[in-house]
């Protein structure tokens, strides 16, 4: 026994109306966290009350996933909004869905911002301070998942939030630890065998080769997984069992 | 001192993106509970934001005000949801407002539909219990604000929740205490010094002339006023320092 | 060769966003009309520019299919909107996706109300002017396709509006031609090989027996087919095939 | 008499359902051209439909006035859309719009850009020419409103539409004929006399100095005024009585 321990999270429940998205049902029993959308980039109040009730079933932790109010572009366009309104949309985003968790008796876990605003918010001091005084004003005890090179960690740490770093299993890295952008040669771990060696590497070692080819430390209490399609899903399963061979323990942190 | 004691209610927090409605400011200080829109028919999260710090400034408590999720017609026009969908969009509404209450040091007070939900809900009993499951669902100690004769009450008794029961100064009541259609003659109370003596009678002798000219008892634990116009606050300030004056302590339940 | 015509009607272009709904690109080539969703209760401007694209493509009448401003709902949800509100919603739509069709040189061809807008106006005389008041306002000779036993109809005649009538393959009818209600016994034909009967006869004699046994008069410009699964798209295929080996053309009104 | 006309156009029509934004019965009799918002960014269908009475009974020409689809942020923030989806939502906005013009026997006249998406278009070759295409898409000879020193404008002119090119009375001017930016100093003509000058000598001699002092060419088929609060009808009064004075011929190109 390694005494290694790590959590697998996944954005879900950001179906809308009649309109289905993720497979939720198949990738929950998967994963250790999931995070929900709360009805401004995806979700609404019907779909948020079946993901938090699955994810209970599961025994899944339930984190808020907030995003821009932006249903057509999916919370994925960059958005100017202020601090102060990004502020008062992730107050508003985690208090709704926590309301569906209290109604479950589940306990809020966790917040992880979606899309646009995650991207936006790992680069811009200002509005990843934003979120982390939105969550804080909620409950200052609730962690922020982001990854640990992100300005989001570091307005967490400043605010004194708690913290889950999160580490990608499909993406490369530059030398200071963010991500290799999706656009650039190389981005993209597209060999699996050579993701889920450098999962467990990040996991029992906190270390991953950048794209330069010399190694990093990275902070891996969790590993983002995606759950939209089969390949995806049977690259989950494929990192899960990798994991627990290698006697890591998959679990929310 | 009589001993006698009454609330007086009104709803705000309706003003939206750049779009303003209501005079917050000038009613606040004159009520002592607040029925804040929460997103769906009215408000958005910085308006929320500003309205339960103002609330909180004035010593206001602070009630959720779910309508249906209709911004172009205010929550006003009827809409043929389940009761599934209700109970889920009141636990939505509910937890979006307790987040900035809890950001605030506010105690969430009261719940009070509106609308189109509250008028179908007063007659509704699918629709009323389904509002209380909401509530129930976040918050078993927390009082759902309605008229005493409606279905709302019903469920809320049925299903154990608090109740705060609320008259109206401006309408005229039908003998079984539910409040004559506003299309119909003599629905609205014109004569301001009538509308006070009857709220005062009401509040100390829990009886009020219905329009058939019997008395019928009413349970009036708070006034509903309304805040959008001078002349509104006017009748406001009046109802108040007749209450005062008759000494009714005017204050939240 | 019998003389006879009839057109296929389907209803499509209701993806939204990042959100797939419906397999448009298999059912239109099967049919001859397409109602399309004019961001509403539905699509969006990317999915009516593409969905104007296939429908030219194929050849296929685009007609706009309003509903109401629903997007949860899917306009499903009877709403109480005054016919004013209702006239307007129309014109606004019907102009939006006639700017699509003006863009690629196609020429808007009807108008079929969606979902709770349809089944409303129906019955309700208010609502079926106001619809047809907003066709005529935008075009006086663009069609309006309704069954032809409904107060649309009778409406659109009395507005001098054209009508192209339609019929149910998979819906039983009452002897006075209108739909029987889906939650009543009998209200759906199951049976493919008798919905198929039921519709040459329908095209070629105007007959249809209704669900008390007598025969009763219908006019079938057009027969309503689902395209969101793979068995209606067969039993689309079925159809079509059945009328055009009996001689029937099939096309665009 | 001079020889010399102008055109003064105003946005407007952005109320919303319940909300009323700007003054607009008290504008529109002392402008030309209007920009008419098309229910992206404020306006609905019912609020379109009497904007464009209002202007039919003034006489006010009608142009459409696409945004963002923000209400919250009333179209001010920029957003990251692609040129495809902002050509897309310009097609859906205009044909919108135009069909209350068809409705009520009115031709449309013009198309502005909205708030963010007219800033970033102003500067953005991808977003002007989208925008341009979007326009042409509908109608190859309805002309762009906006600033001569715009990308917009020289979208236009590669794509062969018409322009009407604006200018602002309390604006300040760079050397390159663009605004200076509101947040620096001198971005603002604060005196109203100056502001007035400025106009005439613009429209008269197709000349302004710039906020270094030199004398630039600026092309002055509009000035562009606002109607949200008294100050500003006063204004427009001022600017159009000078006008008027000067010989200039106020009216819509």
């Amino acid at each position: 026994m390694s005494g290694y321990r790590v959590d697998l999270n996944c954005d879900l429940g950001e179906s809308f109306g009649p309109y289905r998205i993720g497979m939720d049902e198949k990738i929950i029993p998967l994963i250790t966290s999931a995070n929900v959308a709360c009805g401004f980039h995806g979700g609404d109040p019907n779909v948020m009350e079946k993901t938090v009730a699955l994810c209970r079933k599961s025994g899944v932790s339930v984190g808020a996933h907030p995003g821009f109010h932006d249903l057509e572009g999916f919370g994925r366009r960059n958005l100017a909004a202020s601090p102060a309104e990004v502020k008062n949309d992730v107050i508003y985003q985690i208090g709704a869905l926590s309301a569906f968790c209290r109604a479950q008796g589940v306990k809020l876990h966790h917040v992880k911002p979606h899309g646009a605003l995650y991207n936006m918010a790992a680069k811009d001091e200002k509005l990843a301070t934003a979120i982390c005084e939105g969550i804080r004003a909620v409950d200052e005890n609730l962690p922020l998942l982001a990854p640990g090179s992100s300005a989001m960690v570091r307005a967490a740490k400043k605010l004194g939030i708690p913290v889950i770093c999160e580490v990608f299993a499909d993406r490369a890295y530059m030398p200071d630890g963010t991500l290799v952008p999706r656009k650039q040669p190389g981005a993209m771990i597209e060999e699996e065998s050579l993701a889920v060696k450098r999962v467990l590497r990040m996991v029992t070692e906190g270390k991953v080769q950048a794209i330069d080819g010399t190694d990093i430390e990275v902070q891996a209490d969790s590993v983002c997984v995606h759950g939209d399609n089969e390949k995806a899903l049977c690259f989950v399963e494929r990192i899960r069992a990798a994991l627990e061979g290698a006697g890591v323990e998959v679990c929310s942190p």
